[in-house]
């Protein structure tokens, strides 16, 4: 299933809002529902906003036609709906360069995204799939992640998730553990949404019981998306994937960041220029809304934190594997071939 | 303020299960009220259940006189309030060994029990407070601890809280760091509303930001309560626990287990022989009875998990402490004085 796609002359997509609890598809036909949905958060993930923004603009020609002011306004509203997602500012450009030749060739530099998307993510399943069982060395896995970084988060398939998916189909995974992944959830809610619905046999652990299972051998590889991945490989992800990568290396298990080759950023030369942005005490004070801690109290919210490179054994994208394990890193191993299945 | 204690005839305790909203002192005044508050977690915590099942014998006496079938079978559910419990058993026993002797000596027995616990909590704070200003060779100190070890879980101050609470009233404590302590979170609930309660300077993280923060300075020193201690020092504690101790490890933090001594089992001889219970999917599924997770799901649900010796700085008892980093074990370190303050 694709969590994004244009069905019947307009935009059709999952309202993740309603996750896990209900599976109900948005159709989108103007700019400003796309807008106020992808503010609400009915669409999340770097990769499905970009397509969803560019599929805005296809909405936006079609409404305003090829140039003037209503379409310059629709344009610019879909690019500021989410100002921190660099993705969806670029894709918007991206098809808005080519208004001029109508609403069909907009159209069609949509879909490209869309199908770039979802080829990406095969590619990455493909190669990280085959460095799993060259690592481990067996052809039954179990495996941990953090976070939602499956189809909800792209088109369809994902990153790291991507790479479990394809395990599943190679009839190769055992077991998922998905860590739950305070304080937004996205593990408990979307992640054990998606294995459940893939079929993939999976249980779900609590954050803080990711490192204490692997140091009792429960998993044979972690893998985790990136936000950014910085020259020297360090890597910036959701809060809790050091503590996992941390942990990967005293239990001996292998500690793989998956994403597109997109998320390598060679102007931030190491973690160290990483910013840690704070969100505030709100989400760590509740849990889906119900409060949990006392009023008035303060807390540090780290969106994100960073893994030092030397903690990864390998960075898997759609175009290459780079082993830092084994001295090589992101300048030296060159892009290769997207891959297909079969 | 004492989390139990006996006033005007009767037991005085917080219901901790309407904490943080409100604060609620129960009084208690017949055994079946005792065994239900037992039972329902009003009252939790090794400690503060084992002076709770010491009154109730009081209570019990009262009632049913010196001896006869009704005491006993007040002294039996009393016992059997919570199972699992070994301290309730142990106090119940000791305070129903003295009912012939009268009422007056078995309050005078549970009061003596009451006292115990609370010289042990002050005692552990002066260990621990010493132990941390010679460790970090400082005057102002940055706390890290998860669940929760206050004075809820004892009669007043408790374990690595009560070292936390030691350090604020030297005027030595920058801030605390208490982790949320999911599934249940004890530390969110409960640890937060003991240090807004006392005054403390505190910022609440979720779980799998503590290694990170660690391995980014932000701590001087990480403290944690221990359900059992093995021969050889492995400790069994909240789970969380071990993934704190590797971080600290990592960042060259020292990492203090603070127990009573009737934590020590000299009987088991490494962690390995620690079973780790797992209590059952529905825990992970949701948070304070907000479903989180796909309805149907399985989860790994460990109650605690196993912090090796290895990775623990000291351990800090009310009679002693045991510097592991030093090579010291605890069959060659001799028990010492309790402390007091002052």
């Amino acid at each position: 299933m694709r969590s994004i796609d244009w069905v019947d002359d307009a935009v059709r997509m999952v309202d993740q809002t309603l996750l896990p609890g209900e599976l109900v598809m948005l159709t989108v036909s103007d700019v400003p529902t796309m807008v106020a949905d992808i503010k609400r958060l009915a669409v999340r993930g770097a990769p499905a906003i970009g397509v969803a923004g560019a599929f805005g603009v296809a909405l936006a020609v079609r409404a305003h036609g090829t140039s003037g002011p209503g379409l310059d306004d629709a344009v610019r509203s879909l690019r500021d709906a989410r100002p921190t997602a660099v993705n969806l500012a670029r894709m918007v450009d991206r098809v808005a360069a080519l208004a001029s030749e109508g609403f069909e060739r907009v159209l069609a530099e949509a879909l490209t995204i869309r199908d770039e998307e979802l080829a990406a993510s095969i590619s990455m399943g493909e190669y990280g799939a085959d460095l799993i069982e060259e690592l481990v060395g067996e052809r039954s896995f179990r495996t941990m992640t953090i976070c939602n970084t499956g189809g909800l988060a792209t088109v369809e398939r994902g990153t790291a998730l991507a790479v479990i998916q394809t395990l599943f189909e190679r009839g190769e995974l055992a077991e998922a553990l998905p860590l739950e992944t305070r304080p937004l959830l996205q593990g408990g809610r979307l992640t054990a949404w998606e294995l459940q619905q893939m079929g993939a046999p999976f249980r779900l652990i609590v954050d803080s019981a990711g490192p204490f299972l692997l140091s009792r051998g429960a998993a044979d590889v972690v893998l985790t998306g990136a936000d950014r991945i910085a020259a020297n490989g360090d890597s910036a992800n959701k809060i809790g994937t050091f503590s996992l990568a941390l942990a990967a290396r005293h239990a001996g298990v292998p500690f793989l960041i998956v994403a597109p080759e997109s998320t390598v950023d060679m102007s931030t030369p190491s973690g160290d220029a990483i910013e840690i942005e704070d969100r505030g005490p709100d989400e760590v004070a509740s849990a889906l809304g119900t409060r949990i801690a006392p009023e008035g109290i303060d807390a540090i919210n780290p969106a994100f934190d960073v893994t030092p490179a030397e903690l990864i054994t390998a960075i898997v994208t759609d175009r290459r594997v780079v082993r830092l394990d084994r001295g090589e890193t992101l300048e030296t191993v060159p892009l290769g071939d997207l891959r297909t299945t079969g």
